[in-house]
């Protein structure tokens, strides 16, 4: 491997990637799809593309040799309506039908198959830059407090249990007592709410409780939707006063890890990755 | 049982329940929380306590030869703090501080341990009311739709998984994808976030789309701890575009039934009994 190519989705991931994968001495082409992809893709050589081109991405990709591609960065999910189609991808409107219905991880495996039909192979940031997933550990001089090991095995087992239903990447638990789930809005939406509950009172708690718990569903195909927290979501968990963050180690993006890390210290908060190699 | 001490917490619940056991023919006993309850509790024989104050409750009830207690209406979950205890209540704190650590599920099944412990027999609305429970099968003239089969199977089967966790009575389901899942913010609350969602196109769909399920954990004890829907209910579930509500029959509180129905179909939304005899 030595060209790749990054199907750019929005936000500043597709760049930090693309500036980790040069450092490592790979040639980075990036196709950002247009409305979506942050501008600054244009340092580097790219193109853009609306959603559905899927006939021109394939036509650039193959053109310049490239046999692999990552896809990166953040995309709502698109309506039908949403997708200007080309008539490469008019050709596979059956796949495209087919994969717009059921939760993420099925639509997203259809991403995937509609890229390996066209011989390509599909590759995970981890293989570009392993050094922006979470470490294992404490990642910050903020050890995980000893009494709140329960609390992380409870809510790993509960994430475990609903990666059945393709939903859940993180939820907030606090003595036991699982106090919000995650599902379509997002880590950042469901921290907003803890941080409500507790304004309204809805949830009490004396100072600082509870913690995230961010880990993959299990069966989550982490080369195109790895779970990722950044300095909005250290910012969400300060807001909700939580006393940390734990995530799977080597399975969350952390951007930029050194970053966020010392930003989580110096609210009060610990980060830690958690082995998924170990029971929960 | 010809005589009945309901405890009641806040909301209309107490009141609807007293007057439904008066119309059987029951003599009732009201013990209202100070702060919670409404003080349209004053229409039936009634005495006022602050929560925490045991032996004042028990003395009371036994003082009136009254075997059966029913604990009805909401009740935020109590600080150590807010609680005013007597000398009945020091008694017990042992018990106090360990039913204050997790789940709701747990803290009730101490709250019943406590009334049991005193020889009192802890009854549910069901037995009082069985009329204000949800019906089997359609409660308005809206059928279920056919469509819906399929996503109130998944959500009976993800709400069952999540009981483990003794947490999450309720969540969103649309076209095999959960959108949300209630945790501490409540139904309601979740109802709200739905309509959030949609407003700001993080769940896009055309139209009326998916169903609330609402069910009881399982191993909740429906004595003290049953799940209700309202008109509140009704009316977030048509602010978050939903095509209608499935609860479990005969274990959920509907309040009051007929006028429930109506407000649901009126808004175009069907309501429906499950029978949770029935594999989900």
């Amino acid at each position: 491997m030595s060209r790749v190519a990054l199907i750019c989705g929005g936000g500043q991931f597709p760049l930090v990637a693309a500036r980790a994968a040069q450092k490592r001495g790979l040639d980075v082409f990036l196709l950002g799809l247009r409305g979506v992809a942050s501008q600054e893709i244009e340092a580097f050589p790219h193109i853009w593309l609306a959603i559905g081109q899927l006939g021109a991405a394939f036509r650039e990709i193959s053109s310049r040799d490239i046999r692999n591609v990552c896809l990166i960065g953040g995309l709502g999910r698109p309506e039908f309506s949403d997708l200007r189609l080309d008539w490469g991808g008019i050709k596979r409107l059956p796949e495209i039908f087919s994969l717009l219905k059921g939760g993420d991880n099925h639509t997203l495996k259809g991403v995937i198959a509609l890229f390996e039909s066209e011989g390509l192979k599909v590759i995970g940031v981890d293989s570009l830059a392993p050094e922006l997933l979470a470490a294992e550990g404490p990642m910050n001089r903020l050890p995980l407090p000893a009494d709140l090991a329960e609390d992380l095995s409870l809510g790993r087992r509960c994430l475990g249990d609903l990666s059945a239903y393709d939903c859940g990447q993180a939820l907030v638990v606090a003595r036991r007592r699982i106090i919000a789930i995650e599902a379509v809005e997002g880590t950042d939406g469901m921290l907003a709410r803890v941080a409500e509950l507790r304004e309204i009172g809805r949830w009490r708690a004396k100072g600082p409780a509870g913690l995230l718990v961010k880990a993959p569903k299990a069966g989550q195909d982490l080369r195109v939707d790895l779970p990722a927290i950044g300095p909005e979501t250290v910012a969400a968990a300060a807001r909700g006063g939580l006393r940390g963050l734990a995530v799977a180690a080597g399975k969350v993006l952390v951007l930029d890890r050194a970053e966020i890390a010392a930003q989580a210290e110096s609210a009060g908060l610990f980060l830690y990755g958690f082995s998924t190699e170990l029971p929960a």
